[in-house]
């Protein structure tokens, strides 16, 4: 997804920010005096307003780090921020807040899809509708300017330039989830922001089990004698190529390219303003072949769910995916699921030798799964292997966990961070550039967001699992090169539904249980012991 | 510039509409309470949700011929539509006419600048206040989808599938123009539209005087017995490198690049979204290298301009250029004055030789001068010499006159096309694709945009003269290749007022003379008349 600002925004209790944005209040009628009718033609009108603000805003957002020149960040961000005051004032009007509830109170008037709206409308709202405007206004600017001190504090491995932007990121993370709810931990309510429904207790269950299954397991695959080596991706991958070979790897995945902008970006993503209309983010490195490769099946991922989200959904409040955890289990599954497995290996190389013949039309399906699926403990996360990547992300919610809770503040951070590389992954960080300083979220102001990664890839686990349970041959699907037995699979239980549906409820009708780490730590010792024998 | 729609929108006088955005009511004291410093934070914070959806909307406009998939065209479409029908709303309301009325009675309170934007937001505000919005929506979502249907129209050459939507544009513009002005000729408020102050007896009295110079002139150049030839740019010229070349082009004209987004249209284009921003979109064809080079020239003198507004003007209606003709004189002067002289050849040669050294390592700067002037009437008028421009700009202006007088209807215009072409240029026309749709304004609803363009070249020979009269070695200052006093010169008398003034006061005050056609006349003839020894 792209790397975005929390969508939270304040509210303003002064008359003027009340104001609908035109179009609106007329649309509401007098209190007391019923009219259904009209009620649902305010719907409407609330949501086109939001459509067009979400579509300017996500195409800004999405450009910033992509086409953009350094020179517009300063003007870009007041922009969006202006954007987003719009929003808040006509989402946290009273006389938006009365629409709701009117519509709310009326279930047997709407249908399904507008039951839904309201009820995503209402969840919208109550996030943001007593955050004062000042707050996250201050809050919006304060994470501009961190994302470029980040940017150069990475470049020079400067640590000390960051880290009183992070304290005061996180003291206004704080300060803003006790306006949204004073009785909660301000880290639950990011947790909740980012995966509806979850908090610090929903985590400590999935990371415990993660942990004792993940920790013996990689100790077991280090004391193996196998090993597996990546040496015939060895070399250098022309650039230009690997354009090509990052549309042709889009095309593999069955994206419809029509509806794709394809670019390139320091920080992988994608994301989408509609069904219609999806940016791909990638980023080429030419002695790093499988990188692209695997970054593209990952964003192509997330691009898949957001265009398989049903066409009707994309002017409403519905549109795209439902949770960060369940669109990281769209990637994570094409990525690893999909990508890493033996049976889609020859369809991989007969892509990429289609763009380097010479370098590696003779490699074998078997010398790239071993290639990919190589355990390596080493300091990136985006870099890291299915079997250590829940640890890279372990250790960044233990400590936004200790930076929420105050038990710890930026200038611990570097120590923290190679106690528990040292400690999970038993690598040694070698400084803050590819340490604490690695990955652009705390920057842009988001805590809570990392767990849903795992969070992901777990679910992504139990999807396989129950597509295998209804009678997918899955291997044979990936051998055959056409996923599209996967993608209607997925579309009809998962994408089409957009924000319609929760995340708990998609996943207990897709695979008739609940949600539970099981299958994942399965997967992981089933896989990863015949990979290495154990 | 950006092949935009008007920007002219409507005003619904339901209450609904007229309530402005939020952030502004409040702002507005209640009549009969003079408070000269709230209504002057209402004017900042009218100016900041302005800029907000003003710095959208012109990059989705321009990203919707470049980088958006064609799949995105309805949804951005709609998203364009409704974020126009916010700004209508906030500037028609009432309650903003009002605080524009205080504003503008009470000057001696105000900065200079302040009394431009009041000014200026007085003008936009008038031309929009009186057309209704489901007038403006229609038409909106009208050009839309004509937009669609031209680009297939001109693929399979196809005039009768265009024709209809033609009709329908031309009566929208009437009835438009009518709303706007009931009591003007609709021609001349679309005049006005593209350049404030103009009318049909202007362009009368400007293309008399073109016509009776060029018509002969063109005459005598085709009779000559020298001809000009082009051969040493014949030839392939790989398209990747020509990427290359237009960025170094670019370089050339002196823009910052930091501040530039290139990319590739099928219609090239540019526009700023501050002087922080600009996009520059360029068309490279292997067969025709020049094709790009004076392009990009062309576009980056539009670029100069919107980089050259005074930054404090950026979050403000002073943004960018004063008007359509004066942004054509500066694309224009760089294109021609400074591209197409004997002076700057050498220069030209050297960037060019950079990236095809073995095709062009030994073309002559006499060779360069003599390819890209040579007089040559076709059909295309993107492609034409500047002796026969104007020309192609004339049979536009009279053909616009006919349709919006209704003495023309669609269905005649490929036969006035034909007429004109051949009595004007000598030119029989090949077919419509290359005739009456080859340009995309009409279909983008912009009628009275092209007169500008001659407009423009006529100011850029008053504006060169002008230099030269104040002393500079213009000549010099082109073979130099540092064009940094041509530069400064236009910043300081032009490009910085962005649209705190007019046309005809930049002229004046730059020139030491009213807007005049006769410098460019001069220009015409003496130069063609020293290139065909007539």
């Amino acid at each position: 997804m792209c790397d975005k600002q929390p969508t939270i925004t304040g509210f303003d209790d002064s008359p003027d920010a009340t104001a609908a944005l035109p179009g609106m209040p007329a649309a509401v009628p007098p209190a007391g005096v019923p009219n259904p009718k009209a009620d649902l033609a305010a719907l409407d009108e609330l949501e086109r307003h939001l459509f067009a603000h979400r579509y300017a805003r996500i195409g800004m957002e999405c450009h910033g780090g992509t086409i953009d020149p350094e020179a517009a960040a300063a003007d870009r961000g007041e922009a969006l921020a202006i954007l987003r005051q719009e929003d808040q004032a006509l989402l946290c009007s009273p006389e938006t807040g009365a629409l709701l509830d009117r519509l709310a109170a009326s279930q047997a008037l709407l249908t399904p899809m507008q039951a839904a709206q309201v009820r995503i409308l209402q969840r919208d709202r109550a996030s943001m509708v007593d955050v004062p405007p000042e707050v996250q206004g201050a809050f919006t600017r304060l994470t501009n300017e961190a994302e470029g001190v980040w940017r150069q504090a990475r470049a020079s491995d400067d640590w000390s330039s960051f880290e009183p932007y992070l304290d005061r990121i996180v003291s206004a993370l704080r300060e803003i989830a006790h306006y949204r709810d004073p009785g909660a931990d301000p880290y639950d309510v990011w947790l909740d922001e980012h995966e509806h429904g979850t908090d610090r207790s929903f985590y400590e269950r999935l990371f415990g089990q993660v942990k004792d299954i993940v920790v013996p397991l990689l100790a077991d695959v280090r004391a193996s004698s196998r090993t597996l080596g990546r040496s015939p991706f060895a070399g250098r991958f022309d650039a230009s190529r690997q354009g090509e070979l990052a549309r042709d790897l889009l095309r593999l995945e069955g994206l419809d390219e029509r509806k794709v902008f394809v670019t390139s970006s320091e920080h992988p993503f994608s994301d989408g303003l509609t069904s219609n209309y999806v940016i791909v983010a990638g980023h080429v490195r030419e002695d790093d072949i499988l990188s692209n490769v695997y970054t593209m099946l990952h964003e192509g991922g997330h691009a898949l769910y957001e265009m398989g989200v049903d066409a009707a959904l994309d002017r409403t409040s519905l549109k795209g995916g439902t949770s960060m955890g369940m669109h990281e289990a769209q990637s994570r599954f094409f990525e690893n699921h999909v990508g890493r497995s033996l049976a889609f290996a020859p369809r991989l190389i007969e892509v990429m030798a289609r763009q380097f013949r010479g370098q590696l039309g003779r490699v074998t399906p078997g010398q790239l799964h071993a290639a990919t699926n190589r355990v390596e403990a080493q300091p990136i996360r985006t870099e890291a292997d299915e079997l250590t990547y829940p640890l890279h992300v372990i250790v960044r919610y233990e400590i936004e966990q200790l930076l929420m809770s105050g038990e710890a503040h930026a200038v611990d951070v570097p120590g923290l961070w190679a106690e528990r590389y040292k400690g999970y992954l038993g690598v040694d960080v070698p400084n803050d550039a590819r340490g604490a300083l690695q990955d652009t979220h705390w920057a842009g102001g988001m805590m809570g967001y990392f767990p849903a990664y795992a969070l992901g890839s777990a679910i992504g686990a139990q999807l396989e699992a129950a597509m295998v349970r209804g009678g997918m041959d899955f291997d044979g699907v990936c051998a055959s090169g056409d996923l599209s037995p996967i993608h209607d699979w997925l579309r009809e239980r998962i994408w089409r539904h957009g924000r319609s549906r929760d995340t708990p409820e998609l996943v207990l009708d897709a695979c008739g249980e609940p949600f539970s780490p099981t299958r994942y730590t399965d997967y992981l010792t089933k896989k990863f012991s015949a990979l290495y024998n154990l």
